[in-house]
This record gives structure tokens, C-alpha cells and sequence, in this order.
């Protein structure tokens, strides 16, 4: 039974068909602009807007300038039994990733385990959307990528890691994937970004002053201070192990070498690095038996003792699994900073707005 | 030029004569004697004193009780070209790890990466020892355990996952290996007993009392309280990978059916899980190529400016390794609760004690 479309709720296919004509203005192939509207349009379904389709208006930007390449090939640069290294020819994030990741299923297929690491790419998006192709496909997935830097490190005081994110995903019988999609700093910076814009503090812990010490302030970040890592050293810790997958193995630009995908010269490429791994279940067990296992550890997991003031205990990836049917039922009610970037897109092409004549503020 | 030995300093050699004549004692062989010992001993040169000789004893206590088998042959039941299930034949878990381990590295040979799946092995203690091969071995490691339910989830109250340990390790080429090891709970379990055993408040965060709400009160842990996920969602979610590839994928035990190696009845195997990928650099890019790459990234880090106060930024792993290095030299000085298991240990087994005759408290 289909929810009531919401006031302002744009549908899905309206937000696709609106991503599918701008990217077509800018010259990315039908394919293409399928992939990456795909991405980015599940990637609002989920609830996670800041990774989907306001990111749009940047890429545009990128590919207009030339330093994304609307007609990109990634391709595999060098390869054996198991693994492949993809050179993104400086596409789109989007288009390389499900590149890479559909290589990392088919090694995976053939040899039971699949790597790709990629090189020459650009800001991937949510890192989960890759690992839920895995997973619904009847593998594990695993999907990260390094960045320009916005987290400090245990004894610094500025950006020297970027958020690095990581995901995996794993195939269930009876539910959706068990899907994490996280950065390996403690919080997003687009968290600390809505606090400064509403006027509030941050907790002491998210983000480092100029002296390296944690500050309340979340101004502290828009002048160019650091996040900080995930639980400290861990964070540190996965950071590193992300850089060495997605950045060292690939030949792929490191650290401060990465260009800001938002920030730097557009005419540029940005140099990003990612890597993708995929287990193929059905190689070690019937997938059947493993999701029935899998089935029976989510139960377990949903009917532990409710701490006080908790109704539920969440998979991770279900309340995003759960935003998505919503979404798909009756539409997104799209943030406002996510409309304000989707309108200015739309201005910068020339193009019909998608909500032409609604008010929207 | 060797650091003089302090006043009760253990030499590694006799640690390690010590743990092997124990190990001969109760049956097992002279190599798994030889693997066990050079994991726990290693383990303790890193000062990581929680997973290293002291848990000597209640390994012993297993085989005694046959629980452990110190005749086991860990074997590979199932495999594909980059891929292996271990069954570790209710084998100590240093024993099985490290013929796991192996294998993954063999299949990261010939394929570039490899995965050794492991069931019906036991704690298998430091997940680092084991990453640290795969890196000395010129590959990338990653390494993974489940345990018997110590952490609870988000929205829970109780004990739901294992606090199950990630580890990754890095081939270098001026330094040692970059090498992450940590537990996806807050803390370990091994910090909140110190506290309680000096009767010392916990911060808030470490552990949830019987309503699955913070308390600052160590003794909520030991009275079965749970420990609380590393950075909220992401440990819970991290911790469930690891239940995935070392449980759900290999049939080992999942959660509350893993039993405990120090607490649950002897005579029974525990069904531990694990999990060894190794990733073999040279198939993909000449080593020296990548660990010069490695080593920039390295000192990169390293030259980070400093947060106030801190004099010095470390790469993951790199106080263990100075602590090994002076443990080599000048030997261990072990804190007081791992000389007083080696001493029980020696009279549970009427061996010679470690020190005889030297004045230890």
C-alpha cells in the first residue's frame, strides 16, 4: 500500500529523469548518467542526502570544466586470477566504481575472493551503494576510498587523513543486506557543517582547534581545522589500512595529493583512490544455508533485551532500507540545501527547474 | 648496544623456554609448542600484556581437559583457487591461525588475494601476530576473530557480540610494518578490570549498566554488564563484518554459542571463528615500488605539525614495535597479574617456576 505522496515530496523518477538531462546536457552517455543517477538517487532513497544528488551540481561542474571526462572509459589496467587494478580514466566516481566493483564480483565468481583497486577516479558517493550491488548479487561486499584530508591523526593538530569511508554488505535470506556505509572520522563533516549553519555547538571530541585540542565550536572546521578520527587511534588505524588498499596498491594520488572534489580547479582531476572486495558465498557454502544462517543471526540480534527507552534494535542498514521503501512508495521530501543545490543546477545548465512553480522555501 | 636488564626483568628466551616446557607438559607437539609460544612471547615484547603468556594458563587447562586437542591437525576442509575453509580441529588457537594464515598467504600467491576462513578454532589471541606474517611476508594482512558475547548493540542492554578483534598489517620498507590491532567494543574488558581491581571510576561510554545505561561503575562489568561498541554504530557494524566472514561464511559458532575460552566448561571446544585475507603486493606493483610509497607516506605522517602537548606522532603498531625491540634487548618486565599466572601455572603443572627463588611482589 503505497504512503500518501507528502507535500513537497518530488518522486524518484522525477529526481532520475531531472539527474539523467542534466548529466545528458554535459555529454556523460546514456549508461553513464544511468549509473550515476542510480547512485545518486538511491543514495537520497536511503536517507542519506548528503552523499546523493545534491553532490550533482559539483560533478557537473567538474565536467563542464574537463576535469572529470564525460566520456571516460575506466578500464583494467593490469590483472591476474583474483584481483584487478582499474584505471578510472578520470570519470565519474559513480561510473568507475560500479565498474570496479562488477570486476571485483566476477574475479570473485572465478576464484572465490575478488580485489579491484582503482586509480584516477573521483568522490565516490555513498560507499554502500557498491556493497549492496555485492550483496545483492549473493556476495560480501567491501567498498572504500581515501580522500583529501579532513581528519587529524592522534598527536596533529591539522587535516592529515582524509574521512576515508568504508563499507561492507552481506546478503540475507529473509531481509535486506546487512549494510555499514561509514566515514573513519567520528562524525561526517557535513554534521559539523549543520551546526555552524544553525548556530549550535558541537560535542567536545568531533573536531580539533588550531592547537590540536577538542573545541565546541564547530567554526573551528569551516576554518579549516580538523575532524577527528573515529574512536582515535581505531579510526586512525582503518584510515591507514583504506589509504594502503585504495591509495599505495593502486598507484592512485595519497593524501594531500588528492584535489578536493568540491574545492579545487574543476579543470583538474582529483586523484581519488578506492578499492573493492567481494566474497563469493555460494564458492564456500550453498547461499541458501548461509542466509538461512545469516537469517538467524538478524533475529537474534533484533530480539535482544531492549536497554530502557529503546523500542528497537536496528540492523545496520535498516533504517536506510527503510527510508528507501518509503521513498520508492510515495517520494523524498528532499532537504533544503539539497533542493538549493539541485535549483542553482538547474540554472547553471539552463534547464528546467524540477519543480517548476512550486514554492519551495 | 643491548639496554641493561632491569631489576625483574624476564629474558624472552626464558619466557619462551618456560611456555614450551608447559606446552610439552600437556602433550603438544614441538612445533604448535614453537608457534604458540612465539605468538603469546611476541605479544608480550609488545607490551600488549592482556593477549600474550597469561592466558598460558587457561590454554593449558583446555588441553588438560580436552577441549582443546593438543594433538590437533587444523586442516583445509573446503577450497577454490583463492580461497580455503580451515578447520582448525578444536586445535589452540595460535596453532590454527598461524596454518591459516599461511594459507591465505599461498593463495595471495597465486591468485593476489586470499582468504582463509577458520571454524572450530579457539581465542586465538593477539589478531596482530597474524597480520604481522602476511606483512613481514611482503603482503597486506587483515585478521579477524568472533568471542563468546561481551558488548552489547545499539538500542540493547546485555552482552551481544563478541568484542571481536580487527587487525590489519602493511609492508614497509624503511620501517616496520604499519599494524592495526583493536577490539570493536569501546575498550577491552581487560581495562574495565584494571579499573575495578584499583577501584577506580570508568569514564562514561565503556560500559552499560543492567539497564543498558552508561555507568562510570567498573563492577557493572564484572557483574555481567556489557561493554559498549566502538563508536556506536560503526563498532556494532564492524563487529557483524567479522561475524560474517569469520562466522556466518566458515560454520563456526555465532555469538552465545561461542563459549568462553577462560570461563566455560573445559572439556567442551569453544567454536570459535576466524578469518585471514592476505593481499599480495607484488602481484600488482614491484614491492620496492610500494614500499617506497609506504615509506612517504609514512614520513608524511610522521611530519604532521603537532597538536599541543604531543611530541611526536605515531604510525599504527609503532610503540609496539620500539616495545619489542626493547624487550629483545634488555628484556620484559611483566606486570605483576601475568607473573602471578605463569606462577600458578608452574604449580598447576609442578614445573619448575619461572623465577625460583626470586622476590616477585
Amino acid at each position: 500500500m503505497a504512503a500518501p505522496v507528502a507535500d513537497k515530496a518530488i518522486s524518484i523518477d522525477d529526481l532520475r529523469t531531472f539527474c539523467l538531462a542534466a548529466l545528458a546536457q554535459v555529454g556523460v552517455g546514456e549508461e553513464d548518467a544511468r549509473t550515476t543517477a542510480d547512485v545518486l538517487v538511491t543514495t537520497d532513497t536511503w536517507g542519506v542526502h548528503t552523499h546523493g544528488v545534491k553532490a550533482l551540481r559539483g560533478y557537473v561542474r567538474r565536467l563542464r570544466a574537463g576535469g572529470l571526462r564525460a566520456g571516460a572509459r575506466p578500464f583494467v589496467a593490469s590483472q591476474g586470477p583474483a584481483w584487478a587494478i582499474v584505471d578510472g580514466d578520470s570519470g565519474l566516481g559513480m561510473v568507475v566504481s560500479c565498474f570496479a566493483m562488477r570486476t571485483a564480483i566476477a574475479k570473485a565468481r572465478s576464484c572465490g575472493i575478488g580485489y579491484a583497486g582503482v586509480r584516477n577516479s573521483c568522490h565516490f558517493g555513498a560507499a554502500g551503494y557498491y556493497t549492496a550491488m555485492a550483496a545483492e548479487a549473493g556476495l560480501i561486499g567491501m567498498a572504500m576510498a581515501n580522500d583529501t584530508p579532513s581528519v587529524t591523526v592522534p598527536g596533529a593538530k591539522g587535516r592529515v587523513t582524509g574521512s576515508n569511508p568504508f563499507s561492507f554488505a552481506v546478503p540475507t535470506g529473509e531481509g535486506d543486506p546487512i549494510l555499514l556505509d561509514m566515514a573513519t572520522s567520528t562524525v561526517a563533516g557535513g554534521k559539523v557543517y549543520a551546526a555552524y549553519t544553525l548556530g549550535k555547538p558541537i560535542p567536545e571530541g568531533w573536531v580539533v582547534d588550531e592547537e590540536g585540542l577538542p573545541t565546541a565550536d564547530p567554526a573551528a572546521f569551516m576554518r579549516g581545522c580538523a575532524l577527528t578520527p573515529m574512536a582515535g587511534h581505531k579510526g586512525y588505524g582503518l584510515a591507514l589500512m583504506i589509504e594502503s588498499l585504495a591509495g599505495l596498491l593502486t598507484g592512485a594520488a595519497l593524501t594531500g595529493q588528492i584535489a578536493s572534489w568540491m574545492a579545487s580547479d574543476p579543470a583538474l582531476p582529483t586523484g581519488h583512490g578506492a578499492a573493492f572486495v567481494a566474497v563469493d558465498v555460494a564458492a564456500m557454502m550453498p547461499l541458501g544455508d548461509f542466509q538461512q544462517r545469516a537469517d538467524a543471526l538478524c533475529r537474534e540480534l533484533r530480539a535482544s533485551p531492549k536497554a530502557a527507552g529503546a523500542d528497537r534494535i536496528y540492523l545496520p542498514g535498516e533504517i536506510e532500507w527503510e527510508n528507501r521503501r518509503r521513498a520508492l512508495d510515495g517520494g523524498i521530501v528532499l532537504p533544503d540545501d539539497v533542493l538549493a543545490s539541485l535549483e542553482e543546477l538547474a540554472r547553471d545548465l539552463d534547464m528546467e527547474p524540477l519543480h517548476p512553480g512550486a514554492p519551495r522555501r
